[in-house]
């Protein structure tokens, strides 16, 4: 029987409280740092491991963690998710994306049908048109091969599938699984859409338009740019558009797409890259061999995040020391820091991911909670991010917890030696002495050259960025969301928030507005 | 006569802090919030205006602002800054970038001459060169015209040029001025380098290498990279590439470079768009003169930031408020929120320019400060934030304050009409309807639908993104930072908090490690 209750009345987070706070630099210093960096450090799938050794945590802060875990049920809720439970509550539904890639959890029946095999089944014909894409069995109506695919969606639709097509591109072209560029439309403004179609050879271009609901106000915008510039070149729309919604939204049967891809409301937005959200752009992209390991990587995440036993569950406990820093320790940011090029637009899809699962003031139950939620995530790749915003974290007045990523072997395998090293043995050398700065600092004089250490971090560490280690991280990221969702008892699946602002908008475009907003529309000319 | 002082000494400071807190969701309501959004607005320079109607001040916080301003003698300091004095204490240099585009201040003598005419020297030796790749007086070897331009740099000398050339490029290319397209190769991640030069034309490409030194290693390398893949070609590197770097640094005389332009240490990496650093690349991809423009508008908002009146100073105002809500009111982030895509990278170069310039604990002499210094930046283009974090912004349990930008036109002209209104309409519509969202916010009985409002947030509006109101732009906010330097009593223009990082990788790539490096070193392969 699972219960749930807000993180203040939980017995075992006042037992964390009072556990004694560890002092970073002093225990990452020496032969207990050493010790540390090899004893705090938990396997995940595709050969990864999560170490948090320059975490400010000990085994008593751990032990402490463990209980809150077991005191909240929180594999237990986990499960009772993968399971088909009712965890969406603010809009009463289930949440099933693992079930598109992999056997966790019990059948799930739901619109008259079993959800697994509805969800396995939208895979086969995104692998099929893929496949058929690529062998010219379609093409457009010259018929000539398509080489392009532009994906038209915004936010889950957008942030997900270009974070992992960015991640994979270069891997795919030195791997020869590199079929057709991506590209990607998402922002109301007409100069997104305006200069993706000037770049692109838009007859030999097909265009994914991404709505779960059929009715985004920006991708139905964006539908019609694309419908006007393939128009003006005198090309048959339909012929070159496939939509990825519900069955339920107006894109489902219609005649103005080559073949729709169904997803449903169990599959949340900024859950989706799993889904054929990710999955058409990027079997177009890669083929769907390479999005099948992707899922396998994601699959293998899934089922060590299942582990009742925190210390082989690195979601579970990646995400208990962030509710830790959180509300424990008082840090309100976390950066994530990829030592990966690859990884460019991975921080801003977790920043999605994160931020607007658990960016909220109210309990699953709609109760205020009277403690704080999600940190703000932000992060660039490193060694780029050292030369920006890294002397602030270094030096700066506040603390801010930082999530290292880093991979022993680069994706094209092309380098160089300058100064007796190769780029990527530098590369993987700033990671690590980065952790070791931040935890440790160095005592100067010069109170300007002073860094007073303390600042934790965690990393992640990979053989090499693939479509499965992808995968993994993906899932890893996912999983942990939904755990700090979890401990602070907050639907992590709706996002009231940004209902005010659409229905404001309306306003404004219907010239319906009054006070301040008249006024903001009249200075914006609208 | 100047005296430099810590905020927590300053009596204007006591008083400001005794200021009553303003309602800012009562304030911004009905006919009160429309006469505010009429009021509270700065002209900016290039037709632009700072609209600071809902922050969370009134004319009580404002005056208590002027008063703080004034005590600090914060226009005097500037006024010091542009005229010379020594104001990097820790590096003991003078701050002299806006000579690179303006006529601001007295003549400077150093280096034995006048450092104006040398920054426009430069300038005019990079418009000659510029001309001459344009008019195929310069080509390559096989006399063919150069068409694409990459920037080797990382930090200062990637962000702030990267972010400007996206932000014109769509602009150059609807008023015929686009020259050359430009790439960038930052990362010392050799996946970075190796695919910008698998995707570029290495035979008809100019390659600009940055580093002020000389001696920037992640530079140095991807320079090796670009050399290598050169000579693979069968082309003279020296024949492909330029430097952008001081007098007296290693690559300024060589001759491995078709040509070098000169910047020098008064110039700091995250202040050097408007030098050579910028100049270089963006005179190439849009022509001397469009660079001339973009410098134009810097030297105007230059001009207004010379104010002694807050409400005719932008971006004095808009420093004085940041620094409002971050040591009164507590708020330990900043979102910068461009709704604009051409502005997708400006987030990350404004990250730098604040976090590198006041992510600092010491003052000027290198005393620890009592207080908070400068804030987290991040941010995304509008409308796509809107479908991602957002959530938080409205309704997570921090908050953040928020710098909206937004343009009357689109740059490309190019639109549709859907239910309706123009794209552009609705652009400008939600980011209205935001700021009035987040300043007021909107009850509802259904807590998960409720909408506290009191989020603070600016709008600084344009006409249109073009150069002169990109420099305008780009100004602004560095004259905001450096005035925040000032309240903050900070050197805003050191960066000794990268220093330990740079140190701990060289021993792990000499393998001169103990400790947790050692074992992170064995963990990463390295």
């Amino acid at each position: 029987m699972i219960t749930w209750n807000n993180l203040d009345t939980v017995k075992a987070y006042e037992a964390l409280k009072g556990v004694a706070k560890v002092d970073l630099a002093k225990v990452m210093a020496g032969e207990s740092g050493a010790a540390r960096v090899k004893k705090y450090s938990v396997p995940m799938a595709e050969g990864m491991a999560y170490n948090y050794a320059a975490k400010q945590v000990d085994d008593d802060v751990l032990a402490a963690l463990a209980a809150l875990a077991e005191e909240m049920q929180l594999t237990e809720k986990f499960e009772a998710l993968y399971n088909g439970e009712v965890i969406n509550t603010g809009e009463k539904r289930m949440v099933l994306h693992h079930m598109t890639r992999g056997q966790l959890g019990n059948a799930v029946e739901a619109d008259g049908g079993d959800k697994r095999a509805f969800y396995l089944n939208e895979q086969k014909k995104i692998a099929e048109f893929a496949n058929k894409v690529h062998n010219g069995e379609i093409t457009n109506a010259a018929g000539e091969k398509f080489t392009t695919v532009v994906q038209i969606g915004i936010g889950g639709s957008d942030l997900g599938p270009r974070a992992m097509y960015l991640a994979l591109e270069n891997w795919a072209k030195v791997n020869n699984t590199f079929k057709m560029e991506a590209k990607f439309i998402s922002n109301v403004d007409p100069d997104d859409a305006a200069a993706v179609l000037a770049g692109v050879d838009v007859a030999h271009s097909i265009f994914v338009l991404v709505s779960k609901s059929g009715t985004t106000l920006e991708t139905l915008t964006n539908e019609s740019f694309v419908k006007d510039a393939l128009k003006n070149a005198g090309l048959d729309a339909s012929k070159h558009m496939i939509a990825v919604t519900s069955e339920t939204s107006p894109l489902a049967k219609s005649a103005d797409y080559l073949a729709a891809f169904f997803m449903d409301d169990y599959i949340g937005g900024r859950f989706s890259s799993t889904s054929g959200v990710g999955g058409a752009v990027l079997s177009l992209a890669f083929g769907p061999e390479v999005f099948a390991q992707f899922l396998d990587g994601a699959a293998a995440a899934d089922k060590t995040a299942t582990n009742k036993n925190i210390f082989e569950n690195p979601a579970l406990l990646d995400a208990l020391i962030g509710v830790y820093e959180r509300n424990v320790l008082g840090y309100q940011n976390t950066a994530v820091l990829p030592y990966s090029q690859a990884l460019s637009r991975f921080p801003a899809h977790l920043q999605q991911l994160d931020m607007e699962s658990n960016g909220k003031s109210v309990n699953r139950f709609g109760e205020p909670v009277n403690y704080v939620t999600g940190p703000v995530i932000f992060g660039e790749p490193g060694t780029n991010g050292q030369h920006s915003f890294y002397q602030l974290l270094h030096q700066g007045t506040d603390i801010i917890p930082l999530q290292f990523l880093g991979f022993k072997n680069s994706q094209m395998g092309t380098d160089v030696v300058i100064q007796g090293s190769t780029s990527q043995q530098k590369l993987c050398a700033n990671v690590a002495a980065q952790i070791v700065a931040f935890a440790c600092g160095k005592a100067n004089d010069n109170r300007n050259k002073n860094f007073e250490g303390g600042r934790p971090s965690s990393i992640i560490i990979g053989e090499q960025l693939t479509p499965a280690s992808l995968g993994a991280l993906l899932s890893h990221f996912e999983n942990k969301v939904m755990y700090q969702g979890f401990v602070w008892n907050i639907n992590s699946f709706d996002q009231e928030g940004v209902q005010l602002g659409k229905v404001l908008a309306q306003k404004v475009l219907a010239h319906d507005t009054e006070g301040a907003l008249s006024v903001y529309s009249d200075l914006l000319n609208i």
